[in-house]
């Protein structure tokens, strides 16, 4: 039998929503207006018309706002700024896998605080902040990768307290915060405190991961600190992509984009949330009003582990829960990357978990 | 009395050599063609058709490249696979400031290898393998960044016996290897000992920096790992930019590009040479037959420093030419990237450096 192979592993944009013809006009039209600046060395914060529209959007100063290829290695140049080995740094748990490579190349002490469907349980975090103070706290509060969990008011204010009282920094990661499906939004850390938070963000939820286009908006002084590492580590960041997204946003783009992906991904969120609902009745499932995925945790006496190893038969691809954990733990939980799926996929796929751990648990009933 | 800046301090190309309809056009082309893949996030080797391409150009297999975004950080990346801190590296003396950074920022120990207009000191070089074995040596065999030298084959030839025979790697950067006005092709490094180097280069001198096109050529295995390191740092590279890199490449537009500048730059060499023997007899300046600079020893008891700080009052901007020596010294040595002057300006700049160092001389002599 021909079976499909459904990749649930991977928290990507969908292809469909790049909209290439849009990309074109606006590198045909930033060449023409721009083309011997961008192709030229630039400075390391980045091509200045993109900053200035993105500090014009964000309602910030443009000193307030640095570029670069892609989020990640801003927080890597924030890591090298702030951390000695040996620092410690809590994040959520679970929370980015990418970010934990990252902080413990650097030598970091991670510590994560459990996350609840509300976001950081706030008794756990100030349990460990009086044990030992951070350097940072790494938060995802919106649509968190890889829970799904959102922030809410009180929790986003207690934090900002918490980092003010005991005087650590906010690292807030906002790449899903534009894509809202349904609720209300909730106040951004950083515009709740400013002088205790960076805010990292990018397009590649919005535009596309292949142009790299990253940003912090953060504390002028520190900003400055990262821009020269940046500048030491690839004198600056891509002028020539970084051009093409800024015409694309400068032609009014963005707004019309956002509601296009809420349109295109919405019923996607809704087919995952259905289909646990329907496939995975005795898993407890996440439901966000936004963002990339969708988590679960497996029932009692099933392995992701076991789970993921067992799926690649029936053809379907799945993320290592436990990577997400920074000090052990996930041994049940399940990311659900949804955006790249078409409903039909989302459905077929979550019927394949469901029947994988259901043959599990049927296995381990019958040993 | 309005004088015109001249800007005799950076390495860069000219802006008139982009051919920004060219990019357009290759922008409008692989859009068209690979859109969907170049806005998605890609492999952390880049863009599969462009490292094919340069592949097949360079006569390797695709696995023996690695695209970046832009050289500088591929070698940090190699930094961080290869060295501990405190591990021995050595250099040119003069080299690049860059690299220096990078290296220091790593940890390492840098020892620097006095440079003749034929290349390394050979004696120097092997004093320096006897008192203790480097683990990287890292050299700019063509046209070097900031001395104009270029490394002579038996040189060559005895720098890879060395490598070989005291088991370092050669870390050859040759950014500037296409751009030879006169004279003849020296086998390169990698050609020579290709289990036994690591060979830099860019598309920033041929197309232009702001693509961020870098790539190394070697040892797959070591290739690997630096790809794992990149994956950890930022996903992938430019997708977007580097895709408009291939298909310029594509529409066989490099040789022509080259060409192209050779004819813009070798005049630009000749003023430079001329001016240097009109306006300034008295310094020692390098012949080099191509790349983008040609530097001056100072006449003794003239320092940069000083010559520097006077050249801005009559608008000429200088580099620091001790930045250049990773173990001091330096302090006559004077950097002149010619590329992105007219050979009018060239004229001028010198001139008003000739004047500047009478001048000094002059008060050294009064006083």
């Amino acid at each position: 039998v021909d079976v499909k192979p459904i990749l649930f592993n991977r928290g990507i944009p969908a292809a469909e929503s790049f909209g290439i013809d849009n990309v074109l006009r606006a590198a045909r039209d930033v060449l023409g207006e721009h083309g011997n600046v961008l192709m030229q060395y630039g400075p390391s914060t980045g091509f200045v018309p993109l900053r200035e529209w993105l500090a014009a959007w964000q309602g910030v100063t443009a000193d307030q706002v640095l570029l670069g290829n892609g989020s990640l290695q801003l927080l890597d140049f924030l890591c090298l700024a702030l951390l000695e080995p040996g620092d410690l740094v809590f994040t959520e748990a679970p929370t980015y896998d990418r970010t934990l490579t990252l902080l413990r190349r650097r030598g970091a002490r991670v510590v994560g605080i459990p996350l609840a469907a509300d976001g950081p349980e706030l008794d756990r975090l100030e349990d460990e902040i009086a044990k030992a103070r951070p350097k940072l706290f790494y938060t995802i509060p919106d649509f968190q990768n890889p829970a799904g969990a959102t922030c809410s008011a009180p929790k986003r204010r207690r934090i900002a307290e918490l980092a003010e009282q005991h005087d650590f920094l906010i690292v807030e990661d906002a790449p899903y915060r534009q894509l809202r499906y349904r609720g209300t939004e909730e106040r951004s850390l950083y515009s709740i405190a400013p002088g205790r938070t960076i805010q990292m963000s990018s397009f590649s939820k919005l535009i596309g991961p292949g142009a790299r286009v990253g940003f912090l908006i953060g504390p002028v002084d520190l900003l400055k600190k990262i821009a020269k590492l940046a500048e030491d580590t690839y004198i600056c960041p891509n002028n020539l992509a970084h051009g093409v997204a800024y015409e694309w946003c400068r032609r009014g783009l963005l707004p019309l984009q956002i509601e296009r992906l809420k349109s295109l991904y919405a019923p996607r969120l809704d087919a995952c949330i259905g289909a646990l609902a329907r496939h995975m009745p005795e898993a407890e499932a996440t439901r966000p009003e936004g963002g990339f995925f969708v988590s679960v945790t497996l029932p009692e006496g099933t392995s992701t582990t076991a789970v993921r190893e067992k799926a690649r038969a029936r053809e379907l691809q799945l993320a290592d829960g436990t990577a997400f954990f920074p000090n052990g733990g996930g041994d049940r939980f399940l990311r659900l990357p949804f955006c790249a799926l078409t409903p039909a996929e989302i459905e077929e796929g979550i019927g394949r978990l469901g029947e994988t751990v259901r043959e599990l648990r049927g296995a381990v009933a019958l040993a």
